[in-house]
């Protein structure tokens, strides 16, 4: 049965990426060990939820003798399968479908974007590092580089569509950009990212926060929200 | 004192969110009113919960009677500031900065991208609908138009100089497209969106599914998501 994917990110998750992040800017300044105090204290956690969050991710330190960095960061990418390549389509080429496909992160995070397909026959005549096809050759593409992962950036009227293709052909995960909310079968990934609202709850916070007359009600707000 | 903002949309602001998106489908097929189980049902929460998420934001309805969509949708724009106009400053004029200047989404919701800035002299000639200056001049921009409101979509090496520049001269909240934790003051609201990690979360997640074998586990790690 086709229902809207009610996917999210897990908390936790988002959190393991923060720490992450900070993992790499300790190492970049010559850090070798930390502490899950350490890390709390960069990401505004307490140390028992950095401690739960590695053990809901398989991760064990030395209560003692705190983490290795390089150890750390390199079970991190055993678990996001950073040492395996990623092969990716992305659909529509439009402006924001372009920027993502020349996105230089995703290469080094060995997430490949090995083809893109838009239905525009000039669009196919780009010449790019990456090959624009006709969606036409979707099925041959995503069988011969074995894709499961696809990027959705086609207008929003085409989303649902390209989206019950992609599922046909064995897409297990898709990462849409459409403001559009798609139907997937359960089994199917599907990650919305949706510009606007991001914009907009920014404009949302700020606006409560000018309401919000001196710092005690703005460390109310702050509290309020859920990480 | 600065700190790297912990700053993620409330879980309840993201279904204010879903449940828009629904009532604006809802709208197009030509539906009139709307009782909470049916959001409830088309978005896969309770009704307890919409009827929880809709007081939160002070929106209330006629139990019996259901909500009027169109009414509801008001009540939204007022809560969102639609009926605002919105100034915003873009800096960084790269793949990503350039496809954000364009994105039609955004003006449509009042998001207005009054100026973009680029440290690139040959950026600055680009001939497009939003002018692109020399960082130079962004505090004139940013008091001539009173913007509060910044979108960050330069490299990663720059983003917290862009940031401290910015928080200097009176912007309130950013959404940062740098994958690097910023530090600002608590008082200024920060929207990191990194497009690795969401792409990343993707492919953990479909190798979680790949592993779990059968619809009984597929399901568990459904439920192990929170919303």
């Amino acid at each position: 049965m086709k229902k809207i994917t009610k996917y999210v990110i897990k908390n936790s998750l988002k959190r393991i990426f923060l720490y992450r992040a900070c993992l790499v800017r300790l190492k970049m300044m010559g850090v070798e060990k930390v502490f899950s105090y350490t890390l709390a204290n960069e990401t505004g956690v307490t140390s028992d939820q950095v401690r739960k969050d590695f053990s809901e991710f398989g991760i064990r330190g030395n209560k003692r003798g705190g983490y290795e960095i390089d150890e750390l960061l390199g079970k991190m990418e055993k678990i996001f399968h950073r040492n395996k390549d990623h092969n990716i389509v992305l659909i529509g080429m439009g402006n924001l479908g372009l920027a993502l496909s020349k996105y230089q992160r995703f290469v080094q995070r060995n997430m490949n974007i090995v083809a893109t397909f838009d239905i525009d026959p000039f669009k196919q005549k780009i010449r790019s590092d990456i090959p624009v096809y006709s969606p036409d050759r979707m099925k041959e593409i995503i069988d011969r580089f074995r894709v499961r992962i696809a990027i959705i950036a086609v207008p929003e009227v085409s989303a649902q569509e390209v989206c019950d293709d992609l599922v046909r052909l064995g897409i297990k995960g898709i990462i849409n950009f459409a403001p559009q909310l798609l139907k997937a079968p359960p089994e199917v990934i599907v990650n919305n990212v949706n510009l606007c609202d991001e914009l907009e709850s920014v404009i949302y916070y700020v606006h409560k926060q000018i309401k919000a007359d001196g710092q005690k009600n703005i460390e109310l707000l702050y509290r309020d929200m859920k990480y």
